[in-house]
């Protein structure tokens, strides 16, 4: 090819057909989760009340390498999918840097995000079950529209959590899912035991994703032929997430090309895991050695200042425990702007490479990332999220690092979604008035001292 | 190629490099516009004062059969272009119909429709002419959403007067066009003489069209070095949008088909007169033979209950008069979802190709239009803009005839835009609050009478 294209698609053949599986390479394991009613490593059946049975074996399978995407979901990515790779030449010369700068953008559907990845895979599971419904929780409302497609085209009835100050936020996210035909509640909600409880103690509660879940879950549970989804964090959704780099990986191959630097946003870290699979089985086999660089808010600074230990993967602590980067599930992020990046915890999978090396992180400003995401927009006409503009935060900065030292750096990032529903954030940036929270070391040692005592693991 | 692809993209070296005019091979050219100072035919010159030069010498083109790209704006297009022609394989097995649906989806950029293709190249030559500012309207807000990112490309200083209701229905949408540096005013306002002489009449005006055009004229005329820009009907931006046709056409011969029926929503006529260029080309020239489909409001019926005549393209009265098919200036369309399509005239070209009998028109209701959005989000994903429904409304109709009559007809429609900034319109829709506005013949006539006088033209 003489010359690399803007946005380069692959074709449907080329289309991945399995999902990677990241486990089945990594030299260590991910410790295993928890049931929290036994303190005992869980087993899949463990799993059976709250996940459908084909996710809760993909949740705990650590050794099949490639696993068959199945055919109707096949065929409901390739109605949105591929996504294009981008060569950002508009960024790099007003960059005016030697590197090279791509990115994989995930935003053109409606989910207006990666989610709807892994949405069609719960979705169909939960179909391919007979279920009566499902339940989730959503932050910025990304997850819950993706869900809400992917039930809507499957016709399983959904109810979403959706993280209260994100509910009042974007009050549009939650007439896109009832256009779709989700069921949304604000979270903390008094439809729960746990959201009742939160309510009670702080009635002006702006929610969290942890707290969500913990209503999501509780509702799952105590509902007929009922299952909770989640749309990061879990193994099986880095499993499905892992469409974005195998697609990635085939296109940077035909084009000749091969990340020096692979950066994305990490929340839950679905994405970030995703991108980075087929570019980490490379680095843990030794064909490659790309530097692999996770991007968190400073608000909700889970792998730079959190801790890696067993904690609850909701507020409500009713959830298995996972071994992971965690900032004490009773940790109340600010009223970040990036509500897909506001939760304590982190990818058990990706809180084990990060442990073991293999993967850097950084945190990094609000008000310095919506500097990038306006500069990247008026370049490359795509407004950014707020989550997926921490990572272009970091591609810039990398790519000005390469101007100081003159390196021609191959740098990939991962544009996860769109800001069409994020306009109060770029007002609020546009305005002035958008301001930086970054916890004290008292509120994040406050919430550390409270993870859990599991005899014999963790005391 | 064996099976036909979801999404099917051309490559870079696919791209068009020319637009295509398509009065260079109309039979009979559109009427002369008229100047209403002389009320005698204009002469270029006489549109110097609002448009750019090279603009206006493509607005009185009639001759020029391909024009080149710049290389500017070519450079531009290809950082959010091709866009996909997309085999709605969902749909048609939803309607169980022999029918082929193909839809040309422009939405898969941040203006979120089609309205960038021309307001790059309208903002090249604005920098190219070196002008110190340009003003403009916008209806829905797709313009200027547009605009606001080519203008931010380019340089140029931008005023955006938009229509009230949109500007309260959609108040991210101002924050979008602020984001990329666009100044934004809602039309009526009192910044203009024509603004303030209607508020005083009418203190509470919604606004339209007409009127938003008739203050960003004022504005750019009574301002340094500025000039006007327009969206819609003039026939330079139909020039422009023949890149959707071009790249339409293209892929369809790529992939062995031609459209039976093409469909396309009609304000204006932008995106309408772009997608069939080259089909209505065929068509004059004998080479095939393409039914070809205008959907308009019933809130808003140029084609099908205006009169062809000349008129104003603005409520003010103070641009030059076209020859085509208008409800009358002074006509005030209800506060239809689709604002985009909220206009009193049509695109002269189209207006003479519909009054030659090479096109069909029909006009359908608001409600029935959101029927089809939600049942095709829900199919394909895409959450469509009110004004792109129009189509999908009548290609879902075209195909339910082809499952009564068994005929396996190949439709083609244009998408034009996604409905993220519409939620206000969708919820009214999944709430059953949605109505349908029909002008009475008395509200027509009425307007229609006071059609203006041009001696020895229109008496």
């Amino acid at each position: 090819m003489s010359k690399i294209p803007h946005r380069f698609y692959l074709t449907e053949e080329q289309m991945p057909t399995q999902w990677y599986n990241l486990r089945a390479d990594m030299k260590e394991q991910p410790d295993p989760i928890i049931n929290p009613g036994t303190m005992k490593p869980a087993q899949v059946e463990d799993l059976y009340p709250v996940f459908c049975e084909k996710l809760a074996k993909q949740e705990m399978d650590g050794e099949t390498r490639y696993i068959d995407i199945p055919e109707e979901v096949l065929e409901m990515y390739k109605v949105y999918r591929p996504s294009p790779l981008v060569r950002a030449y508009n960024l790099e010369k007003a960059l005016d840097t030697p590197a090279k700068i791509y990115f994989k953008f995930e935003g053109n559907n409606t989910s207006g995000s990666h989610k709807l990845n892994s949405a069609i895979a719960q979705a169909y599971y939960a179909k391919d079950q007979g279920l009566a419904g499902l339940t989730t929780e959503t932050g910025a409302g990304q997850w819950g529209t993706a869900l809400s497609e992917a039930c809507a085209y499957f016709g399983i009835p959904l109810t979403v959590f959706m993280v209260k100050v994100s509910y009042e936020q974007k009050p549009f996210r939650k007439a896109v899912m009832e256009t779709f035909g989700g069921k949304v509640i604000a979270s903390p909600s008094d439809t729960t035991n746990v959201g009742r409880e939160i309510l009670k103690n702080d009635p002006t509660s702006s929610g969290s994703l942890g707290c969500a879940i913990s209503e999501a879950i509780e509702k799952a549970v105590s509902s007929e032929n009922h299952r909770y989804v989640l749309g990061s964090v879990l193994n099986q959704v880095l499993l499905h997430q892992s469409v974005i780099g195998l697609e990635t990986k085939t296109a940077m191959e035909i084009l000749g090309e091969y990340p020096d630097v692979v950066i994305g946003c990490a929340g839950g870290g679905s994405n970030l895991g995703g991108l980075i699979a087929p570019f980490m089985q490379d680095k843990i086999l030794g064909k490659a050695n790309p530097r692999i660089v996770a991007v968190e808010p400073a608000s909700c600074p889970s792998f730079t200042r959190g801790k890696y230990a067993y904690d609850f993967c909701d507020v409500g602590r009713i959830t298995p425990l996972a071994k992971m980067y965690t900032l004490g599930c009773d940790f109340k992020p600010s009223a970040n702007h990036a509500g897909g990046l506001r939760y304590h915890g982190m990818s058990p999978i990706l809180s084990k490479l990060y442990h073991d090396g293999y993967m850097e992180a950084i945190a990094v400003e609000q008000t310095k990332v919506f500097d990038a995401a306006v500069q990247f927009a008026k370049l490359e006409t795509i407004l950014p999220a707020p989550e997926s503009s921490h990572a272009i935060r970091a591609a810039i900065d990398e790519a000005l690092m390469c101007k100081e030292s003159g390196e021609a750096k191959t740098i990939l990032f991962g544009l996860t979604g769109t800001g069409y529903f994020d306009m109060t954030a770029y007002a609020s940036y546009t305005e002035g008035t958008m301001a930086d929270h970054i916890p004290t070391d008292e509120e994040l040692n406050s919430s550390l001292s409270r993870l859990p005592k599991i005899p014999g693991i963790q005391e």
